[in-house]
């Protein structure tokens, strides 16, 4: 154990971590854990958004904060998508640098500091944010004015979700006219998102309750146009209700997000006419095997969010993903007859949720088959701010 | 919302986003979510276990995978700790490339790909590993020929965890004659490590399961010692179990991590001779206030791990975090009387776990009273292979 070179400095430039993959490996070769895309699976996904969206005559506006991938948004765009969304200031920085200039930021955005990047940004491209208090009105009109660029404006309008938004029409009057009084903003439309209701697992639940949330919407909308006041967009839905949202007739743009990914929690919705296909998965490897009817893997907590539920065993109904530590995960044999995975192998497992799992990783490997195909940075992934 | 200038290319520059905070910033302006750390209750928990550790005449490696800061491991060191430990590979070249060169692998390391990088980061440093199977120890092995350097190997028994380790003392001397077939290789001596008795509450229950677990481990020994074999380190230990483990004699080296900064979690054990404090909270600002009896805050599950529980609000007993959303937090007011934060103020949260809290973020904010003193690169996050 003593060092064959001197302790410290030279000599460690050759130690940048190597990527998970490189295009052309083998996929069974991918260093684990990693997040891995099945391209055809995602490229199908894509499609079949985007057809739909197409055939309702509804923009699409992925939200980028199930990928936080700009080259996943550019794929979108590619097909059609009017712009992407981001949950957070800072989450859009990557995708604008990466060329993506018409960027909602569906979401209120608190504090002159924030406001102020936002502005910024605003200098190279197509930008909105959502407000729900006045005084959210003042401090980005006064950040745009400080940066010279103007800032699109919806009003979120709460629709039973009970989380932020406006509750009544004469409240969003009453931010409309404050947006008004400001030449650095323009009133964009309303934002009506129902986080609640994309998880109900009945398809007909979870019309039933779009239809009810929709009702809401038309109301606000209509109040608005009975003040003379049309919205240019109404923007909202996500990935569990989106096929009914696009039948609505209220929603200008959808928003859904993990339909290019899906997940566990996603997989145990009932699906319908819109149907997408599991293409995210995390790459594991059997890193121990010394108890009887377990094996313990490689990938835990810092690799898979467990918010909705543990990973299942893709592929591998005899096997159970039992429990999540840190770093380990326990794998148990629940057929008697289930193979026994070998030391070093590789499972693929399906993350409970997407979202918060992407952000634990900073590279995607995308494949076809049993071939690597590309390694793509998650650039905002930790850019919560 | 027109474009100011042109869409992309130039002028992106000024778009780096700005870290949370500076040294000499008011705490109140720290740009949120972040993750901060009480720097005075952090050098007392640093003191307290480097005393402890000295008082019982054994050594203190603390574990890196619970901070991933190398500017917290050289605090560590310049205390007194022997070196570190880590839990993946990946995760030890930042630290590496900060200086220290004594890094405890506390892990198996499953296959060539890994091992070559581990053993090309020994020619650096004194470097050492966990086994559990005969074909990890040729693996290591090889890897460590290939690169011209030496790995010390500890051999991980199954003291009760029933994770990895091997779970007796024949397969342990099986895996003692590969090791020294090895001119690479020396053997370290044996890890005992039991993750489950961290979280028992009461302290009676937790010191009890440790003499249990010290007997499984004195076996151990004592079998190797029956063969002529001595064991030149006994390595374990937690923030949970510590206080106990150093008395029991048997570990000549202990691995605790969480103790610098505490978490919901740990707070839930009941503490006795040897305590620790919080020093770790997540900075997050209320940013929507729309609904009666609760607020909005910008932290959720992309800011703090909820494996373990929901945060607390630090120093608000009125007040609960009561649900996580990707992005937002829906904080209530549990007493009437209790005040409700102003839209835009800063709460502090206490996360029920706090490795892979860490594990997002990527900057941890030092504090001193109400003014920031350091920025601190959380180096090796998302290092988990």
């Amino acid at each position: 154990m003593t060092p064959a070179s001197p302790a410290h400095p030279s000599g460690l430039a050759d130690f940048c971590w190597p990527l998970p993959a490189q295009p052309g490996d083998p996929l069974a070769s991918v260093d684990t854990p990693a997040l891995l895309l099945d391209l055809d699976a995602f490229d199908r996904n894509l499609a079949r958004m985007q057809d739909a969206a197409d055939a309702a005559g509804v923009a699409l506006r992925p939200h980028a904060k199930a990928h936080k991938c700009p080259a996943i948004a550019l794929a979108q765009m590619a097909r059609g998508a009017r712009g992407i969304c981001c949950q957070k200031a800072s989450e859009a920085l990557p995708f604008l640098q990466a060329g993506i200039t018409d960027i909602h930021v569906s979401n209120e955005v608190v504090g002159p500091v924030k406001a102020r990047r936002l502005a910024s940004m605003a200098r190279h491209g197509r930008f909105s944010v959502c407000v729900d208090d006045l005084s959210q009105v003042d401090i980005l009109a006064h950040a745009a004015a400080e940066e010279g660029s103007r800032l699109g404006v919806f009003i979120e309008i709460n629709i039973g979700q009970d989380r932020c938004g406006v509750n009544d029409a004469p409240a969003a009057l009453r931010l409309l006219e404050a947006i008004s009084r400001h030449p650095q903003l323009a009133f964009a439309g309303l934002q009506a998102y129902h986080g609640g209701l994309q998880h109900l697992r009945s398809r007909s639940e979870r019309q039933l309750a779009v239809v009810r949330a929709s009702v809401q919407t038309t109301a606000f909308v209509q109040s608005l146009a009975g003040r003379g006041v049309s919205c240019p967009t109404v923007t909202g839905a996500g990935t569990g209700s989106v096929e009914f949202d696009l039948a609505q007739g209220i929603y200008t743009e959808v928003q859904p997000g993990s339909y290019i990914f899906m997940d566990g929690d996603y997989g145990r919705n009932e699906q319908g006419g819109l149907r997408f296909e599991q293409s995210l998965f995390v790459a594991t490897a059997v890193m121990s095997d010394r108890r009887e009817g377990q094996v313990v893997v490689d990938a835990g907590l810092k690799s898979l969010a467990v918010d909705s539920g543990l990973p299942a065993v893709w592929g591998e109904p005899g096997l159970r993903y039992a429990a999540a530590n840190d770093e380990h995960g326990i794998v148990q044999r629940i057929e008697a007859g289930a193979p026994r995975p070998a030391l070093g192998s590789l499972l693929r497992l399906v993350a409970g949720h997407c979202d918060p799992t992407l952000n634990l990783h900073d590279h995607l490997v995308g494949y076809r088959g049993d071939r690597v195909e590309c390694v793509w940075p998650v650039s905002s992934r930790g850019m919560s701010r």
